[in-house]
């Protein structure tokens, strides 16, 4: 291969080259080839099963197992729910072109803003192989040109996937170059990639909290990060027991791996006797390990005291900190001081105390009487979701297409000048 | 003054601090605040022109003459002019607070946006001392918290300013160190600014190129651009001749030194005659030197040739790049490849012509047929504006108080789980 700092840049400046094209293509073509593509990935699923082969191989050679090998894993129903995903992102709205906010000026003109692609967006991400496919449509559906780079060990299976993305692309119209994966295992192209600000308007991480503070700290290109989640639930005075004790339930089991699962619940005092007896034994029996302060430790049987950090640790396990406080605002500082701004909850029937709680806490999504795990792109309406923002500009929380645009200013005059 | 890096993270974080009492200070405060800092301005009309005055002499000192020793001067008019502002976004609409796109999702919950303020945002200025009441006004309007690093040239105006400002803001009840101004003039303070990442969330560079390329290849903090505008006019085949000239008249007399000026005019073949004749001699009597292509020199006495590079040259000053082009796609493919991206002008009476300059024209503000002076967040209704954004994420074109804003999920619920 020729020197990767060359070839990084000229496979962004083609996709830059194409993405001009791409922004004008109409969602006809558009949803068709998102159609054409899902359709060769089930075609080519022997091709991508024996590059996925070969992935999995390596990795088992180099101690690869359980969950890690699971996650690189591409098998036939996989393959399958990745078109299935192609077709999804196909049926939803496009975002561009729609003009909102025209107004008449003093002066006589119509000003609003139209929605277009923001230009190439720059994937980072790891493991899965599947992200391959569902960046690229999303980025394609939203009119974007998209540069992919996945992690070494899937190399085999995402060129794979790439190769058959592009080649349905071309068949069903859109412009060559549009989506490119950089098929290279050298370490450096993520660097050389996040230099490219002439052909990469924007950088999505999707993967551990490394790789994350990798980019960040090296992109010259503007990053939406997303990053990690260390949710809390808040039990307020004036909860419901029972329905906080469904919704800590849920928040911290029903999976518990992921950005939006509860790590922290903070109970009022007054409830804690109510809430946590229970809570504690749903929990036992589900494997939970509470991490208590001393009260907590009191009534939950089986609770460990909680040690320095604990309430700083996004656990993404069957691990719960537990926190018995005294009033909201310690609750609200708590919140302010160990939380990630991702998704915080309270459990209230006080009207006063959910309306500042909305207003007041600082986070992506600020929720009542609603579980975290809530806190999807899908769930929330948006159609599928390219990741939840962490970032505090352009997107905050579940990114959907619309996310994947910005607007520019349209002006419709017959004359007028600046006096 | 202690080390540098140390005091520059202790401003910094200091404000961050602040800032999450900002957001929730209610509009009534904020106004309140802004017109006492208009009031005490003017009080200090005095302190500021004695700090201005060593501002001056130190920059005659150094052989600073002309249109810079002006822009840096600050008598009694500009300070009542700068109070002005200040009342002025006082009377804006306050964006915060505001809930939009509210649903009932298919399991009973509500979610919709909260707009809330960015945190703290950076602004790096040169020259103008008015900035440091300006920016600081629409960042305080808007609930941020606010680090101000003015140019060493202003040093002893910004900072009157700013203690007059930071000394009513507490008066009228802003939570104390929601504004500062880094008030040194070591160089290395904003590279220290620039790596800010846990107390800073925006920068807003507001100066030359130089200064713009120098925040944004050494931020890690996310930046919005207020790049150069490389504006064209392209007078369509079926523009109507004297409104084309009425248009680009005013782009490029009525205030040349600006980013949304006309640099560059692009003529069909069809109305070249017409159009360049009588704008010619326009533009000769107002002191205009055209830089032609060859049919332009035919037609326009006392135009130059165009010379390599001029149609790349961003003139802000009375000069004008004119070429004739031979159809609607050679103007739009000029413009792809010498645009800045800013403001792009079509003038045509042909509908298909405007519809299509809007769709596949790619700058900030697209416009049919009005003059590229017109892009301005008072003229397009945004109220006062921090800039006009050359950046392709989270705000394009004109920013007022709602682009110095992002959203925020809520989730009003009533018990729902994730299934």
């Amino acid at each position: 291969m020729q020197d990767i700092a060359a070839y990084v840049a000229e496979r962004a400046a083609r996709v830059r080259a194409a993405a001009g094209r791409l922004a004008v293509v109409t969602a006809d073509v558009k949803n068709r080839a998102l159609e054409g593509m899902a359709d060769a990935l089930v075609e080519a699923g022997s091709e991508i099963a024996a590059a996925n082969a070969k992935d999995l191989d390596a990795a088992r050679e180099r101690g690869m197992a359980g969950a890690m090998l699971d996650r690189l894993s591409l098998d036939g129903p996989r393959v399958a729910a990745m078109a299935d995903g192609l077709r999804e992102v196909a049926a939803l709205p496009d975002p561009v072109g729609e003009i909102t906010g025209m107004t008449r000026r003093p002066e006589g003109f119509l000003v609003g803003r139209m929605r277009v692609p923001i230009g190439v967006i720059g994937i980072v991400y790891e493991s899965r192989p599947n992200v391959t496919a569902d960046a690229a449509a999303l980025c394609i559906k939203s009119g974007n040109g998209v540069v992919l780079k996945g992690g070494s060990e899937a190399i085999h299976s995402n060129t794979a996937i790439a190769r058959v993305l592009e080649r349905a692309g071309r068949e069903a119209g859109l412009p060559e170059d549009c989506v490119a994966l950089l098929e290279t295992t050298d370490r450096e192209a993520v660097r050389h990639m996040l230099h490219q600000t002439d052909s990469i308007d924007l950088i999505i991480p999707r993967g551990g909290e490394g790789l994350v503070r990798m980019v960040t700290e090296n992109s010259r290109i503007p990053v939406i990060k997303h990053d990690k989640g260390l949710c809390h639930t808040y039990v307020d005075r004036a909860a419901d027991p029972a329905m906080a004790i469904d919704l800590a339930y849920n928040a911290k089991v029903q999976r518990p791996g992921v950005c939006n699962a509860m790590e922290t619940l903070l109970v009022h005092r007054d409830q804690a006797r109510a809430v946590l007896v229970p809570l504690g034994q749903r929990l036992a029996a589900a494997g939970v390990t509470v991490h208590g302060c001393p009260e907590t430790c009191d009534l939950v049987p089986g609770a460990v005291p909680a040690k320095d950090g604990d309430f700083d640790t996004e656990w993404l396990s069957l691990d719960l900190s537990v926190k018995v406080v005294g009033s909201f605002e310690e609750a609200a500082d708590h919140i302010e001081r160990h939380g990630s701004r991702h998704t915080e909850v309270i459990v209230t029937a006080d009207y006063a105390a959910a309306m500042r709680f909305v207003r007041e806490v600082d986070a992506a999504s600020v929720q009542v009487n609603a579980s975290s795990r809530l806190h999807d792109g899908a769930v929330f309406g948006l159609g599928a979701e390219i990741g939840i923002s962490t970032s505090r500009i352009h997107a905050r929380g579940a990114m959907g297409l619309t996310e994947l645009t910005c607007q520019k200013f349209v002006v419709l005059g017959d004359g007028q000048l600046r006096q």
